[in-house]
């Protein structure tokens, strides 16, 4: 593969150009909004003249609800060899693209699981799909040298294939995204006129179940609406686990000793459950969860204790990955979390201790 | 305040008693299970001596469900002169309290607001409550020596004071707290029966909405059996919206022009209001999100450049409240982002600046 047409160049049309221009490829973007394009290329993601002839692959990276016709004109047009898509439901798309008759050997649907808060050219990354899932979807009739082709864009991304059939992919995406999304919305929908005094009480937990309920109403419309049905069928399913919750806990309060038991076996039950899904999902990237190890050493609040720290991993010879301070306004004494490779954590804790450093264990 | 009593060396307790004896305390420590009391005592957090005289604040830490019982126990030997608990709920344990005919003038609620995944006094860490918020709930006689004990207890152990009336905290811990937990276990338990492939697609989201889902359920039943109908009140709600947001997204589904734009509607109105909600959560440990200013440095990834950064720093005079890398694997140029107080922040981008250190927007 050396030629990539990018139609669309928002957060992942441009993340993919990033990745490919950085690979050697050729990359030629373009945009409903000549501006977006523009940006993109002023990022070096690729050229907006459009190909002198069909490239190898063109990416379609515009909302769900207008891959259809937009692969449709690009056919017609003959801008490709080979054609995929990365909008975030597959199986309506998919409706659109063969009731519009388009090209279903030549084309593959896809899904890189990534994305930022942010949207835009400007909020791309080459990096950004970096260990991320990259789901694809073949038609019934997409041929081997198609798959190929989006394999190998997947991997110039640093992505991971996972081949699936898109309704199987709706329903996952619907699990693992769309209705926890919703759910999150929906705890944090009741802090919007909760008691001063009761949001502060706020703890990581709370901050964690909602992070995401911060995210942009707008895109999610674009996501939801084209996965509605399954996605309501999984809150259906919530709603149902959730009345069960209420019931068990209204027998707690009753107070009576069999409706006692019969509620502690219901919360239990529904704890538990919980246990077990959250223990399947996989660490970050997919990765296995023991990428980096941690260096934990605490320090003192006086100005220069964390340069002087960083200063000794530096003069070891150690490369910090990421670093995260726990460390109250008011407190003594903070402690400090150094993420770094695993060969070389226990001989910087070795020569941060012989250095008077206090590392915790 | 001199001499203390901790009754119950779980984990609560246990810190409790490490960060008091870290303070020159002296801590009278007893469990149900001794082997509990003297693994605490042998962490450094006291003696399981008796006290030969009252001491001057005893600190049930045992379970909800206990606290009256307990109380009246150590009440009835004449164990302190002040006592209060460290219960995760207060309302009932309040009625059981009265109930038992204590003696409610010396006596004071009390629930800091921190936890550990683990539990027992071996996860116990003096620097437990550090920057958290401390309920306390006086009773409607309790004086005004007792509460000054309570405060000494939340200063000494590097907390917050909330002052609140016991049905307000628990209305307050249902909605920030316990309804958060539970809802956290539904969206995971979605995923217990999953296909292997659709839990694979798992983001940062669902990941990080469904973390608390790992919590002990034993842990948690006596929590929620505590506070199992103010739980059920916010639950309900809960299901009031999400009803509504399944009938969104079936008229999403329905495909007519009326229904979609009911559907838009009643989805954005969800999001936005989960928007609202989550904007009013404090940044970790209930501090102001704005109070430090952020200064962003673009740095390269030889080792090194990180300590020459925080050198240049210290050598300014400026303290770091904070750092975060935004730096994948693989990328030339890391985003660090220090967090220093606001007086010093525009001072310090400037000193950067002038030592040729690439200062971003």
């Amino acid at each position: 593969m050396r030629t990539v047409a990018v139609v669309g160049t928002g957060l992942i049309g441009t993340s993919a150009a990033l990745a490919l221009t950085g690979r050697g490829l050729t990359v030629h973007l373009e945009d409903a909004d000549p501006d977006a394009a523009r940006t993109a290329a002023s990022l070096g993601a690729g050229t907006t003249e459009p190909p002198v002839e069909p490239v190898d692959l063109a990416i379609v990276a515009v909302p769900p609800a207008l891959v259809g016709k937009v692969l449709a004109d690009c056919q017609r047009r003959g801008l490709a060899r080979h054609y995929t898509d990365v909008a975030s439901v597959k199986a309506g798309p998919r409706g659109e693209v063969t009731g519009l008759g388009c090209d279903t050997v030549h084309y593959i649907g896809g899904h890189p699981m990534a994305g930022r808060e942010q949207s835009g050219p400007l909020a791309a990354r080459a990096d950004l799909f970096e260990g991320r899932p990259w789901v694809l979807t073949p038609t019934p009739d997409t041929d081997t040298e198609t798959l190929n082709a989006a394999l190998e864009l997947v991997a110039l991304c640093g992505a991971m294939p996972v081949v699936m059939d898109a309704a199987a992919h709706d329903r996952a995406v619907a699990l693992v995204s769309h209705a926890p999304q919703l759910l999150s919305s929906l705890v944090a929908a009741r802090l919007e006129h909760a008691d001063e005094t009761a949001v502060r009480l706020s703890g990581q937990g709370v901050r964690d179940v909602t992070r995401i309920a911060a995210s942009d109403p707008r895109m999610w419309l674009d996501i939801l609406s084209a996965n509605a049905a399954v996605v309501a069928d999984v809150l259906d399913e919530v709603a149902t686990d959730l009345g069960a919750a209420v019931s068990a806990l209204r027998s707690l309060a009753a107070g009576d000793e069999a409706g006692r038991q019969a509620g502690v076996a219901g919360i239990e039950a529904v704890m538990r459950r919980g246990n077990q899904g959250q223990a399947r999902i996989p660490g970050k990237h997919g990765a296995p969860p023991t990428r980096y190890e941690t260096v934990t050493v605490a320090i003192g609040d006086q100005p220069g204790e964390l340069g002087r720290l960083f200063g000794e991993v530096a003069r070891a010879g150690v490369n910090i990955e990421d670093v995260a301070i726990d460390h109250a306004a008011g407190q003594r004494v903070g402690l400090v979390q150094l993420s770094v490779a695993p060969a070389a954590a226990r001989q910087l804790e070795a020569t941060l201790r012989a250095h008077g450093w206090d590392v915790r264990d």
